[in-house]
């Protein structure tokens, strides 16, 4: 993959789980962030685990113009915000993909709840925000941080990717990245709407079992 | 397990699957439809299939009235005249398991979109229509009818379980009377807002892999 | 108005009410119902109100082809089927009017609630079903039936219309042509999810104030 | 009226101007906000435009303590953190009074646009972090802003007011305090599902009409 990555929202838990594997991968990787000092930051914890990373720190605009593929990964009460700062950047061959999730928690409520989007989902408010056209994907809300942050081993689990049908092969070499993980193709952008909140549910399920990494794999395919 | 378990809508496709699974292991069966005739004639064929059952086929309201535990397994679109009718059935110690999926295709739309329910889920909106302090839980909504009519073999997956607190471990005895599947203790009732809507994104999963019994399992636990 | 306005379903209370208004306003109806001996009986039903009306009973989809306009009043529960139906005979030139409200008292439920709608609303679910390029606005939701039926006197209240800009005149005229009925623009199609539920809300207010036609007005344009 | 009403988010453009409807009439009030000194500010501004006010300015917690009715006037962004702010200093007696809509535009969206709640409403998301048997109301929503804040003239329209019934009767006194605002009884406060959403109509509606009052008035009752 001779693609660059630009994870926006990269100095958070999903966003810099992600960034670690896949730096250990050799993928060429930016990390957004609100703020230059922020991204920086975390571009020199990356390079403490894993030492010979490709890895650039940029604000949220600059990731985006420079990714030729965009991961947005950030809380849900920062995504329109986040999706006007890359607005202006994004070309018509860039791909977004988006891994936000509507939880209640992120305005103080219920990790366990989600809130219904107008649009249809978080990723679908998102690109709302984009040129249209923009090629579009929502994947990645499934996955621990916790178990993306821990060193070496493999994650179990599938990746349910949904939306644009051009994007959709990018994103599964993305998912193949990281071992063990399994690219699902969930259909649709609009499907984003039944997967994000298994997000809530899996938090849910974290909490009843006390574990920290509760993912979700289909069976039968 | 000594309880009499009544299926509601025994005689729908996972309803059926349902009765023919647990018949085969021993379990005391009522089958309920909404006519004796269409009740008699499930029976029958469940006999062929498991001749000594212990089945007896009943209208819904005396099907609900004689069940121990009551599985509920009927469209969406009958789903609050078929609460109506066990309504003064059911008894303050029945345990009423929904595994209803509010899927537009059961008003003539797409089996891949579900609506949304003001009370929150199917479920929920099957227990308005009950007497208070009902113990109500939601499950079984992502197997496959095909694969549980399917002779012998196992099934993969995990059943996500969802609900009254004092239901559940006799749900989960009818779980793993179907091997292999797993019981997921998935929370409160109002998650089955999160779970439901899985069924129709497998439904689409299904369309896509050409497959027909997508399922569901947690990883992590 | 030359226009030949075709009321889909327009046996039903809301149907048949508007037929009336616009029957003795002299505009040129078409009554569709899902069967032909029903739509007559409709038209001999109408005649007897407005002996000189200029109406003919169709079939649904025939109703739809003849219409110049296509008022769809029909119950939620058969919205899908309705739509299938007049699928092919709807030109590029229809204007489709679109009146369902997604109450759960469609399935049995309560006549206060309603049903979230996958597409957005009930009208987008329709649209849906409708060729690209179809001209759909939603409208009539709000008015009462028993108040429509009433000989003579004026309506109180506003119809809120949404949808495609080039409908929207013609919808206007024929709300116009109800007195005192007051046209009021409510934006884009997608606002028939805020507008189908206030039907709910005046089912209740009815109810409460025991009234029969709560109607609802924009204040301050 | 000889109760304290306490208006959390006091300083905002529809807790400042219900203030200053209610100062005018002599309602003895208390401005809350997160800030002491804004708080103070406010009452300032209330007392140039209101010499003879009764008021006193209050954090959110204190103002909620000492309000026999606490209105709650918030961002939809910032109705957690009030509400979890309120919920030692509510009493048994204290009567509720949402007034938040779910908009997008608190996120940055669309003020066209709404959030789905999981809790069925904000209100109701509210009322989830506040003691059990607190007594809850909704209302105030379609009120205009500016309407309120202009000098003297009678505002029309319709207040809908939904919720608790032992609270409604204060609510109804603090709507007719406002000339020529009516009272009208919406139902329980689950029906705010349906009321929030429709500010975010008249938000349209304002702006397609070039006004900024649109109200809402419920005829026929």
């Amino acid at each position: 993959m001779g693609d660059r990555i630009a994870i926006v929202g990269g100095t958070g838990d999903l966003g810099f789980g992600l960034a670690l594997r896949w730096a250990a991968r050799g993928i060429d990787l930016i990390i957004g962030s609100r703020e230059q000092t922020k991204a920086d930051r975390a571009v020199e914890r990356l390079l403490e685990r894993v030492p010979n990373a490709t890895v650039e720190g940029l604000e949220n605009g600059a990731a985006a113009a420079a990714g030729d593929v965009v991961v947005v990964a950030v809380p849900f009460s920062g995504l329109v915000a986040i999706y006007k700062s890359i607005r202006e950047t994004v070309t018509p061959d860039t791909i977004v993909v988006d891994a936000t999730v509507p939880v209640e928690a992120s305005l103080g409520g219920k990790a366990t709840h989600v809130f219904g989007v107008w649009e249809g989902s978080a990723a679908q408010l998102g690109l709302a925000f984009l040129p249209k056209g923009t090629k579009m994907c929502a994947a990645f809300h499934t996955l621990s941080a916790s178990a993306l942050e821990d060193d070496g081993g493999p994650i179990e689990g599938d990746v349910l990717v949904c939306g644009n049908k051009d994007g959709k092969p990018k994103v599964k070499e993305l998912v193949e990245a990281i071992s063990d993980l399994r690219y699902v193709d969930a259909g649709p952008l609009e499907n984003a709407r039944i997967i994000e909140p298994i997000t809530a549910l899996l938090i849910g399920i974290n909490h009843r079992y006390k574990v920290d990494r509760a993912g979700i794999r289909i069976t039968g395919i």
